[in-house]
């Protein structure tokens, strides 16, 4: 029933694959550190399909083995701007982003991307998950530190038959977890990674073009211009598409 | 944006309900406990619909507070039987029951379960969660065993807002976990469950009446006929539904 490789040399990774920018990051890192990329991306009910269709272009850009989208409705839990059940703040002062947990968490929700990324790793054969989860930007949220992936990953080879009959040890990549946005931006820039093909913006207009103003808008431009990378996203304007974004 | 209770007497839990005998007498345990019950139940694109049919019946039945549907299709992941990619196995020995992993497992289920289930108990602002687990009669699923439940407690602790912040200390219920199908029979029988309105069989004909021969129909007609209970079970014959199933 599970497919094991029968060929040694060649290793395969589950990387979930959001359409945003730190995802698309993190894949790339895995595909250049040499693995087969099983792409996975959950649709677990968000406003918009920007971030998938964001996601198929990444994956197709990345040249990945496979691409499974998942449709896992989260909306009947509820609890979350992303959602669609609050508003998304917007303009919101530095202070203000990194005081608490933002409105736009939803609960539980890498518990349940990494469950769905286990699911397709045990039926691949596979043992290498790639997540990209960051502690530095988003310190309010808990299942982003590296003490809840150390849990998942106890938690991966108790759970699955290929863990425990020690076939395989689950691995969590979390190659961004301790790099600014600006390091991730510098280190996907310098593999190549476009990010025009990503998407951040949590309230896009409906040709999909960023607000500039969200919370994940500011975050990403500020990155930019950190990184000293040129921003390549094209942002809204009430009257139309404008080149360069609000004020930060 | 997270519910918590204004009246700390009243006690809720997540319960999983798949419209099985396990899962209900779960359901009734944690009613018969003084739990308010939220129900949970995850279309994960089961063959047919009587599953969930079954869970609604049965939470109408303890008088749940909410029900909760969620849609989370893991044939997208393929690998199962009970997802529709290979022949559910009929008439097999004991011997060949017990001797491995049934080709109905489904990757990563328990853990996928487990974590919607805490989302919603985040969302809820609850820390219990039940779940009819049984490492007895199924002792091939990884994912059934004491030590994969204590890891997901471990986990859940960290992973959401309410456990890093100490306000609710997760807890995983798993009152069938040491008991036998009949010791289960048993005591969902003496908290009056009426298991008429739960549905076990893998494959079920077009009204939904049990074929008597999977796995999942012969440990159950075992249950009863071990624990003296009637079997409430409609069976279904290829030339209509009869009083008595095939001999075990």
């Amino acid at each position: 029933m599970l497919k094991t490789d029968t060929h040694p040399e060649i290793r395969r990774a589950v990387v979930l694959l959001s359409g945003g920018l730190d995802s698309a990051t993190a894949a790339a890192v895995a595909k250049a550190e040499g693995f087969r990329l099983h792409a996975l991306t959950v649709d677990y009910g968000q406003r918009h399909r920007f971030e998938i269709e964001a996601a198929r272009r990444v994956g197709r850009a990345l040249g990945v083995e496979e691409h499974v989208l998942i449709s896992c409705d989260l909306r009947s839990i509820g609890g979350s701007a992303l959602l669609g059940t609050c508003d998304v703040p917007k303009d919101r002062s530095d202070e203000r982003m990194s005081q608490d947990i933002p409105p736009t968490y939803v609960p539980a929700r890498n518990t349940v991307l990494l469950s769905l990324a286990l699911a397709k790793a045990e039926q691949l054969g596979a043992g290498d998950i790639f997540i990209g989860v960051n502690a530095v930007d988003y310190s309010g949220y808990p299942d982003c530190r590296p003490e809840f992936i150390a849990a998942f990953e106890q938690l991966a080879r108790l759970a699955t038959k290929l863990g425990v009959e020690g076939k395989v040890g689950f691995r969590i990549h979390t190659p961004l977890i301790a790099l600014t946005k600006a390091e991730i931006i510098r280190r996907g820039a310098a593999l190549g990674l476009d990010y025009r093909l990503t998407h951040s913006c949590y309230d896009p207009d409906a040709m999909g073009r960023a607000c500039g103003r969200c919370d994940s808008c500011r975050i990403r431009r500020r990155g930019f211009a950190d990184a000293g990378v040129a921003d390549p996203t094209e942002y809204q304007t009430e009257a139309g598409p404008r080149a360069s974004p609000p004020a930060l």
